[in-house]
């Protein structure tokens, strides 16, 4: 590493808090959108202006992480995106197993943007014999029963759950039995899973609720 | 209001910070479970346990809102339920418009987690002219330009934006100037909104950042 390069990318401390690993991802995003118009450097003013943050804010985050800036010049988009993506595992690309072919799973495998991240759904599961050994968007349709061997076969670490709500602790208990290192769980239920197993879980009513939270609160005081 | 009641359902500080809020989501679902599986009562412990907080946890973050437990008993989990719901605004019933009907939006269209939790999708908004004045799942699809027009109608405060990145900005300002209280984001964009406007985003791909960033730490720590 030469002495250009930020002085480390893991954390002093060992626990980053949540939250800010939920802004380096929105860095990175809003990183790869200057980069794509053109931008060669930014500044932590640029960055938190555009997302909402003060650039005290964005110059904290920064440091759990390394020293990135320059005296003179701020950031450099290219290196700073490649920093990021390092720390949040990105700068490789990661198959995937997508859970449950319901409608929030076809729209899933759709999604692109998965794809502009590093993220490549490369095997489905389902129990639905109209759909199971047939592709969908060039993606092959597999039986649940088949998943351990799938993900040892394609060396699949994270996984994706979008089964119905009873469905979820079933598929759940497979993925982690199967080797699987972590899960986004749709499912608007509480997964249990071993602590070696790692989840991230998005509850698509929970958001619309803390967005009525938000409103109420504000309509309220004014 | 009877003695029985919680006392308070407002924080006295104003500002709530949002893991609590987002945590209130969790308990409010996990006491629905509760309550359909048969249980009256539960109790910090119980609902930590699920969730994996602490019990402490638990009662520190309901604390911001009143006191809702009882010497003896814990709390009742219909109680509960009905507090938390005025907390979060999901005592009444939302109309909510979907802005783009891709292969996102439809699926939220179809997502029946809204609805449980009294999210009602009205009116769906399009500029494909393959769809508009069609309806899907029975909800009317319009066009674009009649946003203001049916917003106003319908007495509609809440959106939820599925369109591409670069409509994103777009369908925002058209929403602010319709008088959209608040807005659910699902484009990888940050929108500008003014300030009485609130919002929530959901980048999907970063969620799975969140995931590969815990996996990867994990990895490299063991």
């Amino acid at each position: 590493m030469d002495e250009d390069q930020p002085k480390s990318l893991t954390p002093t401390n060992g626990a980053v808090p949540k939250a800010v690993v939920s802004r380096l991802s929105l860095y990175l995003r809003e990183l790869q959108h200057l980069v794509q118009s053109g931008h060669e450097t930014t500044s932590s003013t640029q960055l938190g202006t555009v997302l909402g943050f003060t650039d005290a804010q964005v110059r904290k985050d920064l440091a759990y992480f390394g020293q990135f800036g320059y005296p003179g010049i701020g950031y450099r988009c290219e290196e700073l995106i490649a920093a990021i993506k390092q720390i949040l595992g990105t700068d490789r690309s990661w198959p995937v197993a997508l859970i449950g072919l319901g409608n929030l799973g076809r729209a899933l495998l759709r999604y692109r943007g998965f794809g502009r991240q590093g993220f490549c759904v490369v095997a489905a599961f389902d129990v639905d014999p109209s759909i199971v050994g047939q592709s969908i968007e060039e993606i092959p349709v597999y039986h649940i029963d088949q998943l351990a061997e799938i993900i040892d076969k394609s060396q699949i670490r994270l996984a994706i759950i979008a089964v119905p709500s009873p469905e979820a602790q079933g598929a759940a208990t497979l993925l982690a039995k199967a080797g699987i290192e972590g899960i986004l769980n749709f499912a608007p239920v509480t997964i249990t899973l071993p602590e070696t197993v790692k989840r991230v879980e998005v509850d698509l009513a929970i958001e619309l609720e803390q967005l009525s939270f938000a409103v109420v609160n504000r309509s309220e005081k004014t």
